[in-house]
């Protein structure tokens, strides 16, 4: 396999791209939402009665498959001297395999293009999202049983037929799942392969295109492109003075003021507000302050939660539940099946604070602790809170709130609405959100916040510091 | 406090200097071996029945002080799909807090220094060894109680009195500690500072030569001094086309060959076998397919392990076993104090193997499950054992073990004898070796080892990914 190394552009290149070898940029909308029309799926809310393959075990009432697959839903209870509710519980997915979830990229004519599929989802508002090539649990890449394997699998397992470009451990919404990890994998072949139904080659400009508009990109696609990188800065020693960053200035040349800052901040290793070594050091503080312990209740004993037929929710707060749901395929074909999901009334916010810092766009970066957390702390956006509408009105407000409401249209660079994955969560949608504030804005931050700069928050991917909600939002933007 | 960036060279400086502005070599021996003599302290075995302070809980057996503070040894249940013995039960340390490991560091003509402290733990076979400048638990610095405070600790916790250079969260023995972490800290300090009885500056080039002798460093120092780059790389983009570079090979020409490999593979990012993208890759692969699930269980149900007066050991193999100590002080005023210490009979071993690759020395490194992991694998030396002599005679013999078995003199690069923490280990040493193969050696490497340069290693310790034997060993090298 092939294992040159490149000018470290490859990802600008396809960002910076719209045009497609394949089918310009309304072609490709117009096929998604043909699929997402043609889709026969109905899916309908059901009593816990009517589920098939699903039960309540016995003496705990956890929920779970018949197989022993799959997930399960149990109780955990929550002690953290974090924030301001200290002590909790609630229901939590239980799911300790770890999965793939891997997006197949090849080069055509020197740009790169990303092999996206137009996926159900039970969950999805709008049933058809884009998926990553692959979405495959370790019982399927382990081979441990011999049903069916998810389509392209053997790229990412079989390091003959591909090159392994990202393969990095991320975690899952630590508010919902306890310690959940996927592998965000992106594998580069060489060789043609088929393009399958509902498959479709994109490249990074299209896809970001794809994501400035609500709910066409699904949450695993956007945990995977959070981890490319706009520049591979590490392959180009001193990129601010070569040649290579020419290059990428005269491409940027017709581009928004905003996506040359959001280009500055993803190459800026030097004018950043903290240099590396302190923000390790802020991040290694965090942990050794903040402490979390978690333990795994059955769920019937989860206090203040109640079961109905329909579903097991909070007595009078507004979270989440988890309901019963029936997918049915409209078609000859006969696919039917149960299964629980974790279903949110309220539309959440996700929100990033920016702002200029000695000249470069910084991002307002919260250490959080959530109950799911693999280690205890990890970076998450300036806001984030599952139900946006209610916290506006409630006096139990998070910090830096009020600069999501009623922004001036200026300072809003990026807003749309976005979906949790939709084989886990129902109709569950964040408002995306970043806002940028004026450089001269003093705005104080408390100690389990700072500024980051683009290009540190890449870095910290890699190594699995940030969490969904953050690579969510990074994943979001566009340079053109 | 001052903030301004070095030119990266500042540890190699001090890392080759042997002459001190305050005492030569063979003064600060004299000195050590001085207060080694001429600390008072007697350690004895006693029966538990004699523990003061210290209990066993009336259920579980589980082994606690009375304050509920220090450390408490409990029972451990362990699978995994890892090595050959996959199930199985015994005691663990549990210290769930975070504590601080730091050493200050301050500029004296243009020169590095490092305050080490000559320090009794009751565990070390020559009681005195030397330790960082604070080993401090997390109530010391968060000040919850009102407590005597460790010496020094205020350059830690108060920003205003230093500059942190490294603070990173470590793990601890694997094998005996359950997640344990540290904040492993370097700070720089301006002013001028008190120097403390029993406290020495050394410059790095000192602490690697006494690290060169058996038993004088203790395994605390080890850990912190590993996090102690040779060259910041990351400050000189291009290090290798610098100026810097010249003025590092100028200041080496009287050293060894195998400094000069050392320093080679220290600073080399790119003639390493893989690159760093393929080895995240890998090391995110072993996290995926290797699993570990520890369930904590009350000491006394602890299968294969029986109490005695003296001792929890194993029924019929030569493991650690937990045993209670009384620490007198000799001299007038009275200090005395029971507390429990796990004992090793045996010599274990840490080895590593390294190899010239592409021209560069790579290091052997084990992805390696061990019940106390904080994240399931962690980076481990090519062979660890501690029980080294019996293993020899066993047919469960690691892999590799061979290469230390009567290795040929000029092989061998570095072999002493370390101790592990004495604060909680009794007598537990292990032989700490490198040997160097022939580069035309065709070794076969299993799937769980692979060959890093010693940069690529460094750059992965800054994350936490090596376990503290790797580190002990890493921490050894002398330039000189």
């Amino acid at each position: 396999m092939k294992n040159s190394d490149t000018n470290g552009l490859d990802f600008f290149y396809s960002l910076m791209t719209l045009e497609n070898e394949f089918q310009d940029f309304n072609t490709f909308l117009s096929w998604f939402n043909a699929k997402a029309q043609n889709n026969k799926f109905i899916v309908e809310e059901i009593p816990f009665e009517f589920f098939d393959s699903w039960y309540f075990e016995h003496e705990t009432k956890n929920l779970r498959h018949s197989t022993g697959k799959f997930f399960s839903i149990e109780g955990i209870n929550v002690n953290t001297n974090f924030g301001l509710k200290q002590k909790w519980e609630q229901p939590v997915i239980i799911q300790p395999e770890i999965g793939i979830l891997g997006i197949i990229t090849k080069v055509f004519k020197g740009i790169h293009y990303f092999l996206m599929q137009a996926k159900m989802e039970p969950g999805n508002v709008n049933l058809v999202q884009l998926s990553p090539t692959v979405q495959a649990t370790k019982s399927n890449y382990t081979k441990v049983h011999n049903g069916k394997l998810p389509k392209y699998l053997e790229y990412f397992t079989d390091s003959s037929r591909s090159k392994i470009l990202i393969d990095q451990l991320q975690t899952e919404q630590g508010g919902r799942f306890l310690k959940k990890r996927n592998r965000n994998m992106v594998v580069q072949v060489y060789d043609s392969i088929p393009v399958e139904e509902d498959f479709v080659w994109l490249t990074l400009g299209q896809i970001r295109m794809a994501l400035s508009m609500d709910n066409i990109v699904n949450m695993d696609s956007r945990s995977v492109l959070a981890t490319i990188p706009i520049i591979n800065v590490d392959r180009i020693p001193g990129f601010i003075n070569s040649s290579s960053y020419s290059i990428c200035l005269e491409f940027m040349r017709n581009t928004s003021p905003y996506a040359k800052e959001i280009f500055e901040s993803a190459i800026s290793m030097e004018n950043s507000l903290l240099s590396f070594d302190q923000v390790l050091s802020w991040i290694t503080k965090m942990k050794s302050i903040y402490e979390l312990s978690v333990t795994r209740i059955p769920l019937c004993n989860v206090v203040d939660w109640c079961f109905t037929d329909y579903s097991i929710k909070h007595e009078s707060k507004p979270f989440f539940s988890v309901i019963a749901v029936k997918v049915q395929a409209g078609n000859r074909e006969v696919i039917q099946w149960t299964q629980p999901l974790l279903k949110e009334n309220n539309l959440g916010l996700l929100g990033f604070i920016v702002k200029k810092i000695n000249g470069v766009l910084h991002f307002l970066v919260q250490a959080k602790v959530e109950p799911g957390s693999f280690d205890t702390v990890d970076l998450a956006p300036t806001v984030s809170c599952s139900n946006y509408s209610q916290v506006l009105k409630s006096s139990e407000r998070p910090p830096f709130l009020e600069f999501f409401e009623n922004p001036i249209r200026e300072s809003i660079l990026f807003s749309t609405i976005q979906s949790e994955e939709g084989g886990r969560f129902f109709h569950f949608q964040n408002l995306n959100m970043i806002i940028q504030v004026e450089e001269d804005n003093v705005i104080e931050v408390p100690d389990n916040y700072t500024w980051l700069t683009l290009a540190q928050l890449m870095k910290l991917i890699r190594f699995g510091f940030l969490n969904i909600e953050s690579r969510s939002l990074i994943s979001s933007f566009s340079l053109l």
